[in-house]
């Protein structure tokens, strides 16, 4: 076992982009464990967009992450030492470690840390379809578009780790399922791999008029419920085949992260078609979990949800990925590997 | 009784605001009541903002206004002859009978028909406070805000005939109260007549900075629920005031209906404050009409729910007076005289 920490702090906030230089890489010694603290070596770290809003000083739904402190981050890993009777080295964990190769977790704090069966489910997808991006699916699908059986279901960004799952668990429902990617090979892995009914290459079609008479296309009978994990032009195009009483599941704004709202085009459909626009936290919706991950957890086992990944090798890869990450260059969930 | 029957019918369709050249008077006899018909001879007719949606050709929550023939609208009214056992001459009714003196309705179809007692609650609240817009307020306030008790709840509007009866409501059920309305005189009565515990004078504020800003003072707390019954710069200004999980209940957004939809500046305040935002119109709550007028009529009965009505005199002011609705020349129910 190494007995050097490696990490990235937030060393200054971004104006716009974020750019290598708002990360600092630091070393530091092992931390010592008190008493009911395990030692978790991280083997995978998750990079989501969630991360670029924390790192505004800005009113967001939480806090921002403090300068000079480690990243925050989903990981997965081993426990490597244990002071908790509740865990022994060896365990797998999933747990909220951040950017570095190890954390020290005071395992007797509710939800900080949870064991995970890996004899079914490979280890990363605990932090993808069967962790935080697979329950957001998940809760926006059942608790806030409501999806029934026969209803068109978009989902915007749906080669990604949430919107991949939104898609496979609406046609598991009986629904019609239509994303929305960026770029050929996205949009083919999509309908083939993922099994959606459409999708549509938003990188081939020049602003909201285009983009409203390709899903008009694809969704002959109207949009019932919408999962935006973008906002603007698609948010705005899909407004425009909303059916009446349709429902919109506000995840993911990315198209709005870099300091400039894109305003919502046209609102009064949101009289006009009787809609409900709700944004939602999957972190708030916690009763919620043990049903979604039991559900996904299955369904992965048994090679029915598909998911992808996009693995940067090293701690050192993880500020460029997440570039990356922002700008759609990441194909499926974006992980960084640390072991 | 007359034997003549006056009537507006819609010309030609407004491009942007409407003009008196948009309506044409007509006159036709008294319609023959076949079995089951009731005439009804109008007292007073309702002008609303929803009128103005339904004058354009577009997509809207309604079946457009058809060319040439009468204007929808409320009345109020007594009948004077009737072909159905459960009317008889001097009945007094409320209806849709339209921009006209006389209407022959056929009772017998489920709900275009109501009769009222006039005993403890004037003809012409049933138009207002206890009529459509009263159930509106309601439904807002109880069914899609869901508003309770120690939240603030702001209203656009709030001199109107919906907002005046949101904001005594909210009080009821022990809310903060704040309106928004235009100008001094509208903004005194809010806050003496009516008893809301603040009232904003949108016309002295420029721009939703302003009107943000003096939210932001009557609003200490933040804002819990909005009752949305303009759009635009008030709107904008509400969302960045708003508590996380507030509720939006989009009511009419008079500032587009001119033809130019009005742009919501920051959408993803409705993912950082996790806001629902829904749209809704009243007549598609049905069930809930009986409890809420039964509510209504018993708070004016008794005094304790206030009301203001802008009363034109004849047919013949029908236009101007809907045109001076749409710029906010009224001031409280805008009704006109029919008798």
């Amino acid at each position: 076992m190494a007995t050097v920490n490696k990490r990235f702090v937030l060393a200054s906030r971004p104006s716009g982009e974020p750019t290598p230089a708002n990360f600092r890489l630091e070393e530091a010694p092992l931390p010592a464990l008190n008493n009911g603290e395990v030692l978790v070596r991280h083997h995978y770290l998750s990079l989501d967009p969630y991360m670029r809003g924390r790192m505004n000083e800005g009113k967001s739904y939480a806090q921002p992450q403090p300068l000079n402190a480690v990243m925050i981050g989903g990981t997965v890993g081993e426990v490597v030492e244990s002071r908790h009777p509740g865990y022994k080295a060896g365990d797998h964990v999933v747990g909220m470690g951040g950017w570095q190769l190890y954390s020290a977790v005071s395992a007797a704090q509710a939800g900080v840390l949870r064991k995970v069966d890996t004899s079914r489910v490979p280890i990363s997808a605990y932090l993808g379809a069967v962790g935080m991006p697979g329950v957001t699916a998940w809760v926006g699908l059942n608790k806030i578009i409501e999806a029934k059986e026969g209803e068109t279901i978009v989902v915007s960004a749906a080669s990604g780790a949430v919107g991949s799952v939104v898609g496979q668990l609406a046609k598991a429902r009986g629904c019609r399922a239509v994303g929305v990617a960026g770029g050929a090979d996205k949009c083919g892995y999509v309908l083939k791999e993922l099994g959606f009914d459409a999708c549509i290459d938003y990188k081939t079609l020049d602003g909201t008029d285009a983009i409203a008479a390709a899903l008009q296309q694809a969704c002959p009978k109207g949009i019932d419920g919408h999962f935006e994990n973008v906002g603007g032009a698609i948010l705005d195009a899909v407004m425009r085949n909303a059916n009446a009483f349709s429902r919109i599941a506000m995840c993911g704004m990315i198209a709005g992260y870099n300091g400039v709202p894109i305003p919502m085009a046209a609102p009064q459909l949101i009289l006009t078609n009787r809609m409900k626009v709700q944004g939602f936290i999957v972190s708030e919706h916690m009763p919620l979990w043990p049903q979604a991950l039991a559900e996904l957890g299955e369904r992965v086992a048994n090679g029915a949800l598909k998911f992808r990944e996009s693995v940067a090798q090293g701690l050192e890869s993880a500020p460029e990925a997440f570039i990356g990450l922002l700008k759609g260059r990441n194909f499926g969930k974006q992980l960084v590997k640390l072991i």
